[in-house]
């Protein structure tokens, strides 16, 4: 046959690049490149729909390689499709260029950046998701995945949630090739326990020898057939398949081959093929939902009280009635989040992730490739779960919203495991990220709408208990902003609050009042980025700050405001007053009491404080 | 029958307690305690074997709750046990009571935390594994389990770990009530399709009607019997069993009954019956693994070059042959993280957790429950994917180690993927944890020595590249502690490192030397604690302080310092010099130089503090 002999072609020349690619970096994943390099030719010679010119074409399909330590594979392809040069493919691993050791977004074609396994599958749901109930539009997923990261939970909760929403425009090619980083892996090519389980949980299932070009070639027409559910194609490999020095034998992950050019000659030597990947046919464009274009956020009483978590379900609501892109995603606890307001209000747009936080995230990271705008809400302390799709979020350049609901000791009686002490810290940590803490639903709601157009991961904080009102709803607020919220011409101290802990901070500000002590009190609801000029104006004109957090000593609101001064010529006195012990169940006053992070605490440390400047 | 008929009362009884603790606390989960009552009257009148006055009698089975927010029926089965009174049971959820809204181990029957939902089956199965492979006792571990909570991956991790390692000893319990949070569950009371999925991961399943007593007796029979695989029951039940105006109705989650005193009428009244428990019988005594009792280190020669990575296996080697209670666990990538030197030597306290590492983490957990000592390790990078069940580590008082290879830009052509920028940040905001990113082989060799015997999470940091020993192999290292590596009387600036940083750093005080300027070097090799004395020492007698670390800048050793001269009368300049961009592939060389923390820009940063000092 014509198509399978310039299939093999293909196939070799995949393999001699990797080889090639490798060897040229001195490091890289070869032998995990060339189990798969079959799979793949077939793909893109036959199947796959992309236009390499115009990669946001919003009709191509989505190639995603879960297994991203494949990426020589990946870009031999990109060679082969004549978007990447020969001499560009060889600056692999090289300092500046493009084609790095794992696939990022650098590269226009790739969606998302792979290398912590497990991964690329549920982003691949969140891309089929938004073909399919979003954007409306016949574009395929295809997802590489390894036999190792089978083991990964994560692809687990993938292949639910795929089957749950009925993906069919979801391939998943498993590359069997048996053999992981040591060794083998636990079930090594066992390909009927793989299709049993992707079966219990609502896949087609196909199993097939993954050399063998024909059964590949029928596997794929197989699954675009398949019309209500996703289908996972379990591909029987070898690792390192075509040079015997290295197929099918342990001790070869991750290293480039030791004897290149035999490798190469015995895989019949250089090829350079071109593949003419076939273009996205059609006029279709992407579903828009109405939307009314004009903002209309919550309004909330000054005096009144309400909680941070209700307004971000409000404003969600409104950003959602201006703007067709918007979509919620929730862990299924939208009562508590109050992302259950958009769903009544936008179930189209609504999509529920159950009690599976790392697939949530995964989901709001797949959207946005597609250009939608993710805003995902669970209990704070949950989104710790999906912490490292989080952070591979950030080399994604993703751009999504998420809600950590629920935070602090303040959420009370039940008790530590739901409580978030950390996730200031975690998130602040992530590269680019955006952290926010609204103070009262006024700003909360400014806040949900102005991260609208921010890049990079926004973790917006927010609180289970209502809290005053304080800010008028006109009033506008910036990230990176902050607002003083008491001052004087003689303030003697500064107290920094954020969320529930300004809220104290006012309190204690009228009780150092009553001792003739002014207090400047200011409202960091922009954690990060942080108002450095605001904090500096009060370094230098009181003796010094006290800052107040409902979370861990490390890595919070406190250590924001001391990066600040860390190398100004003005350096003032930081007290941080955060959560120091291991909290138990108390109400909310009892549990801020506790932790010494009450008004009460506040009010003696600031007398503390000033009394000691004054000595 | 005359077992039934008790087992009713008893479940009544659970049902009428978990009734009265919530409406006693004003909050908490009843009718997710409801539905399991009649399970859990059964397992506890008939299957449970433990002593509630010997909770340590290493013979007792363990009862986990994984759906730890029915923690009102845990308590009502305590009471009924005797373990505590009715007047404590109605303590639930008040300030310094141990009854707390999610069960912790502040109550001596309580092996870990639960309440973030997919934790307790994990950590069962490494309970379990504790019981077969290392104490080789036939303690049976019982696991109450949500079914919400099976759309966590980190549940398919368990069923797959469990399987694999033939877990007979482990008994999951599905309470199948339909309803979550906000409405009904993927897959409502489909118990087949859980059936068949626990079936395809390879355990034995057991579907029945959780409130008939008789099937449920059957089941639990049937489950001891069961010699090759372990068994999950599901049984199909009521949220809310029991009270018309609730049972298997949804808007009743996490609410006390809007009407106790009618409900617990409807169950026939308040009721105080004792259930005798059996306790464990027969003389087993836990397997001790031999020993020798004499630790001899590994030693490498100063001048030598060798990563803190192989001392970590090296160690862990050597502290395998003189503990018999070390059990080394790696998420198979054990010929990068050294832990395969344990693997070979001990491969009897080895477990090789492959791809999973939420489930490594959960082993560890388990396996400390039972009083072994774990060790586990993985790329840095990938412990972020456990973040949530390191967290809730803190909340078990769990004493594990966590090794984290790979660590920083200086992994080099990888690229951002498997950097682990985040680590030091993410694991400091872990309570109690301690921190440690050791600066050469001997002193990490030492330091696995060391926290041997520390509580809580400890996590260390190892770099992939070799770097030169400065130590000798004698010398001994403190948890807290620091070295001063460089200094003299008349130091003008102070340059503080850790890891790969450190010997940047020692570079960059030659290069400064070469200018006349005479810099202090302090290797914090403990991050958490820090050694203040020493960094407060340094403040006093230089210009500033300059820190450097291959880590972002948030969060990590630079601000760990900062807090050090927070509220200080002396507070000296601080310019941290760390990782502000998002990286790609580079030599590990050129990564250092490209995030501005290598010996060149440490020597610049240091010039122009020691310049603006002098201005």
């Amino acid at each position: 046959m014509d198509d399978r002999a310039s299939w093999a072609e293909l196939a070799a020349q995949l393999r001699v690049d990797s080889i090639r690619s490798s060897s040229a970096a001195g490091s890289g994943h070869p032998t995990s490149s060339m189990s798969a390099a079959d799979l793949m030719a077939v793909l893109v010679a036959k199947y796959l729909h992309y236009d390499f010119d115009e990669p946001q074409d919003p009709r191509n399909d989505h190639l995603i390689f879960s297994k991203g330590h494949a990426s020589p594979l990946l870009y031999a392809i990109y060679k082969a499709a004549g978007a990447i040069s020969d001499d560009e493919m060889l600056t692999f691993r090289k300092a500046g260029s493009r084609i790095e050791g794992h696939p990022t977004p650098v590269l226009p074609w790739v969606d998302v950046a792979t290398g912590s396994l497990g991964q690329g599958l549920p982003i691949a749901v969140g891309v089929a998701l938004a073909g399919k109930r979003l954007d409306q539009l016949p574009y395929r997923i295809w997802c590489l995945c390894g036999d190792s990261e089978m083991a990964e939970g994560s692809v687990w909760e993938a292949f639910e949630s795929a089957a749950f929403h009925g993906l069919n425009n979801l391939t998943a090619i498993v590359d069997v090739n048996r053999l992981g980083q040591t060794g083998e892996t636990m079930h090594g090519w066992d390909l009927a326990l793989f299709a049993a389980r992707a079966r219990a949980f609502g896949w087609h299932a196909i199993e097939i020898d993954g050399h063998d070009l024909a059964a590949i070639d029928r596997a794929y027409a197989e699954a675009a057939g398949v019309e209500d559910r996703p289908t996972v194609i379990l591909a029987k490999t070898e690792k390192g398949h075509g040079v015997a020095a290295v197929a099918n034998r342990n001790g070869f992950h991750g290293k480039p081959l030791a004897d290149p050019e035999a490798a190469i000659a015995e895989l019949g030597g250089i090829r350079h093929l071109s593949v003419a990947v076939a273009k996205p046919t059609g006029p279709a464009e992407p579903h828009r939902f109405p939307a009314t274009g004009e903002l209309h956020l919550p309004e909330y009483e000054v005096g009144s009280k309400e909680a941070t978590r209700k307004a971000y379900g409000d404003a969600l609501v409104a950003l959602g009635a201006a703007r067709g892109d918007v979509v919620a995603l929730d862990g299924e606890v939208g009562n508590s989040t109050y992302s259950e307001e958009f769903a009544a209000a936008y179930p189209e747009r609504f999509i529920q992730c159950y009690i599976a936080e790392q697939q949530m995230v995964a989901v709001a990271i797949g959207l946005q490739v597609r250009g939608w705008r993710p805003y995902a809400a669970t209990f704070a302390a949950f989104l710790s779960r999906a912490y490292d799709f989080v952070r591979m979020g950030a080399v994604s350049r993703a751009d999504i919203v998420l809600t950590g609901s629920h935070a602090g000791v303040s959420i009370g009686e039940d008790g530590p495991s739901q409580m978030a002490l950390e996730d200031i810290a975690s998130m602040r940590a992530v590269y680019g990220s955006t952290v926010l803490y609204p103070s009262d639903a006024n700003q909360a709601a400014a806040l949900v709408a102005k991260v609208l157009h921010q890049h990079g991961i926004v973790f917006m904080r927010t609180t289970r208990e209502k809290l005053p009102v304080i800010y008028p709803s006109t009033e506008p607020f910036d990230i990176g902003g902050s607002r003083v919220v008491r001052q004087t011409d003689a303030d003697q101290v500064t107290l920094v609050g954020a969320g529930i802990t300004l809220h104290e901070s006012i309190v204690a500000a009228d009780l150092l009042k009553a001792d003739g002590i002014s207090a400047r009190v200011i409202d960091c609801f922009s954690v990060k980025p942080i108002d450095a000029d605001t904090l500096r104006a009060a370094g230098a004109e009181t003796a010094g700050i006290i800052t107040v957090e409902d979370h861990w000593p490390e890595g919070g609101l406190g250590d924001a405001v001391l990066e600040v001064f860390a190398a100004d010529a003005n350096r003032p006195r930081i007290v941080k007053l955060a959560v120091r012990h291991m909290p138990g169940s108390a109400t909310p006053a009892e549990q801020l009491a506790l932790a010494g992070i009450d008004a009460a605490h506040i009010a003696a440390a600031a007398r503390d404080l000033v009394q000691e400047s004054r000595s």
